[in-house]
């Protein structure tokens, strides 16, 4: 292909990431319309997102939704909500003592209406992270648009017809996001083929392809998570004694602590992509994404997204774990001593 | 996943191939009739042969080929053919002082009837390759059955409409395969995706993934040819001074030189499918094949293939790559020790 430089040519690692970066392009695909289970099946195959300007404007949701017809959809009902004191539900949170540990949210059952109004009137007050007691984010992942949210799952499609087609399964889980501009998804990768579809609100994603394991400055955190405490103060509690592999780099960060980048984060190219209503983003299996939003004027971020399971056949799923292997001992990282 | 042997779990080069194989059937995939677009994508999207049985039956070729006719369209036709004395064209051959060298076919301009005449002829001998002075066999990889075989071209497909559609591409190449059972195709890989076609006799494949390539014993091997010497004897011309890569490894060989195996091909797992007249196969990029014959009741075998330029866009190529490297490394080759 192209020249490498002397030190690219004899590490794998760097050579993996700057041979992607060469042949591939930093800027997503923009479809202005749905592609075709064909269409679709094509990026499935290069592991590699695309976004479909406007293609679930049509969408009942995208038409219909706003904070009055929402409350009244879900008049009395109770939904799970993810409480944090700095808007980053399942997050890697350097504590006091300097330990990074991964926190996951305080989950209470609040009355939708009540939830809803604390998000918005949160937001219109306009305040920074540093100056609220606390943030919360309907996030729970759970397949909760057929369960807890399921008086609003006629308004969005069941499932979307030519990921269903191409992938030749139902979504494994289809999930409903609601919040404000304080809250913030950590960057972390799943094993879904995922259509999120944004329909109040903005969300802007920066995404990363799986090559880029050894960037993302992956430790075995303790895990921990946020529980109430006496005047509603929220503190971390060391829930289990296991620990979870969770990506530490944050592209965001230009000034990252040592321990949470790696020789090569340098050579990271994030993509960026921002969400508008009606927009919808195919982001491919094993991508690494960080998440954060905007609110619509009324003061609200809600999406909606769509999981279907990762295809295991193939030599897709063995070569990242050879990346990943590879990007770990390279980085001579004992997951163990970090713990 | 499953449990690894400590051996596995500590060589990514191991893992790699044991994690390929528990996720992966050995056996073939077998269709009763050509895919669409989207169902050959899906094939693609894994890197996954299949085999199409009679999906060419009903090709003008697969109906009307037979001896008479193809000496009677090609009539007063030159045409190249590769001639060696082990039926071995593009293949590693150890000479007499324990050198391997990638030894390429003499090419000879033949008229068509005449070398018909030959293969068939030596095919009804039922001679044994040690038994014969040479072997020859029509397969010059050139995009022939548009050029020197144009006369045939309209009695096959222009080209494999589902894979067009599928990769939005037309073939690179359109090749005619013309030989008999001495001839031989050593395990080699493509930087393309490859539709192979059978039209009279049998093909059997011995088929590996690109993961296998720590399996395959890749050496960087001077580069010769066979040249006639007096008396049409063929001896072995060390033609330039440069090396080829070449899988050294023969599955079929279960006791090969030291150096014709490495420390991982007892892990690899050869799929096998036999061509019937007028099955397809599709053989994915960058898959290890070794191909060898048999031939119609007339004595000969007949077969096309269409190549469809490989997709270096998304992640397979650089892990790919990654593959090859980390597999080099484990085996402490330096390829310029060798030759
Ligand atoms: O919307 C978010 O905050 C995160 C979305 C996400 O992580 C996902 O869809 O997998
Ligand atoms: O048919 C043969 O002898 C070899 C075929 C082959 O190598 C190919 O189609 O790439």
């Amino acid at each position: 292909m192209t020249k490498h430089s002397e030190y690219e040519t004899i590490d794998p690692t760097a050579e993996l990431i700057t041979t992607y970066n060469e042949l591939n392009s930093p800027v997503i695909d923009e479809l202005t319309e749905p592609p075709s289970a064909l269409e679709f099946m094509r990026f499935v195959a290069k592991n590699r997102p695309f976004v479909v300007r406007g293609g679930a404007s049509n969408w009942s949701a995208a038409e219909t939704w706003n904070i009055a017809t929402l409350k009244k959809w879900l008049k009395g009902q109770d939904v799970t909500v993810a409480v944090t004191p700095n808007g980053n539900a399942d997050a890697p949170v350097m504590t006091g003592d300097g330990k990074i540990m991964f926190v996951q949210p305080l989950e209470e059952q609040q009355a939708f209406d009540e939830f809803v109004d604390f998000v918005v009137g949160q937001e219109r007050t306009g305040k920074k992270i540093r100056d609220v007691k606390e943030v919360r984010y309907a996030q729970t992942q759970n397949d909760n648009l057929r369960n807890e949210y399921s008086a609003l799952y006629s308004q969005v499609e069941k499932d979307i017809a030519w990921a269903r087609i191409a992938l030749q399964k139902s979504p494994d889980a289809v999930n409903l996001w609601i919040g404000n501009s304080l809250s913030t998804t950590a960057l972390h990768k799943d094993n879904y083929e995922n259509i999120y579809v944004q329909i109040l609100g903005k969300k802007h994603f920066v995404l990363l392809p799986p090559v880029a394991y050894a960037c993302v400055a992956e430790r075995h955190l303790p895990s921990a998570r946020w529980m109430r405490k006496p005047y509603g103060r929220l503190e971390i509690t060391t829930e289990e004694d296991h620990s979870i592999p969770f990506a530490t780099w944050d592209p965001d960060n230009p000034t990252p602590a040592a321990e949470m980048q790696t020789m090569y984060s340098i050579l990271a190219q994030p993509m960026r992509v921002t969400l508008e209503p009606g927009d919808m983003l195919y982001l491919p299996a094993l991508w690494y994404h960080k998440v954060s939003q905007s609110t619509s004027d009324e003061g609200i971020c809600v999406a909606a997204n769509y999981w279907y399971d990762i295809e295991f056949g193939g030599s897709f799923w063995p070569l990242c774990n050879l990346a990943r292997t590879v990007g770990t001992t390279a980085l001579q990282i004992e997951p163990e001593d970090i713990v």
